[in-house]
């Protein structure tokens, strides 16, 4: 029987400290969950295929999109970015949230630079 | 351009009273990101093809499993159930939770019952 163990979000945020470097705490229908802290501003990017989710759990983060208002999130807010819509997430000062999207998301989408880099499971 | 809102949680979860009816809130890549509140005991049921999320946001809840021993979560803590598995809902007091599983997902899964229904938007 496959394995099922509960996850204690602020345990795994407990794990690690660096910024822009989500892990992977789940997996289901071929996504993944994942945990990261965000300091400071990331690349515009956009994702191809994957609509990508963004749960704040602690601190404020700002997402900006081309086009139209920045998107800001407090704990306890979500927001889903579909495929192909260009966003860059800020924040001022860290923040603790918890991803889902598909096991084929580059974090840096469609851009291959510096920050990108391969989730690994904690 | 699709759509890009934010979600509050707290928000959604004010505007039903009901137990045991997932309401809608998300969706991405072919899964809905779905609020429920949950008071007592549900129906053992499994689904044969979509693994489910269940992320507590208050209360405390008791997911019972076949065969092996009880997953008691806290605010804060998700345990994804894969498919296959059958698992039983128990809430003492009342729970709020995240629920994340395809589109296609019925609640009861293989049973159809009273507790069986449909989640709409909110």
């Amino acid at each position: 029987m496959p394995m099922v163990s509960k996850v204690n979000l602020a345990r795994k945020f407990g794990l690690f400290r660096e910024s822009w470097k989500p892990k992977i705490v789940g997996e289901l229908n071929g996504s993944y969950v994942k945990v990261a802290k965000l300091k400071g501003e990331f690349v515009w990017h956009h994702h191809k295929k994957e609509d990508e989710l963004f749960l704040v759990t602690k601190g404020r983060l700002t997402i900006r999109l081309r086009g139209r208002p920045d998107i800001h999130l407090r704990r306890g807010e979500f927001v889903i970015i579909p495929k192909g819509v260009e966003h860059k997430p800020v924040a001022e000062e860290e923040v603790q949230l918890v991803l889902m999207e598909p096991k084929t998301t580059v974090n840096t989408g469609n851009v291959r630079n510096v920050r990108t880099t391969q989730a690994e499971w904690i």
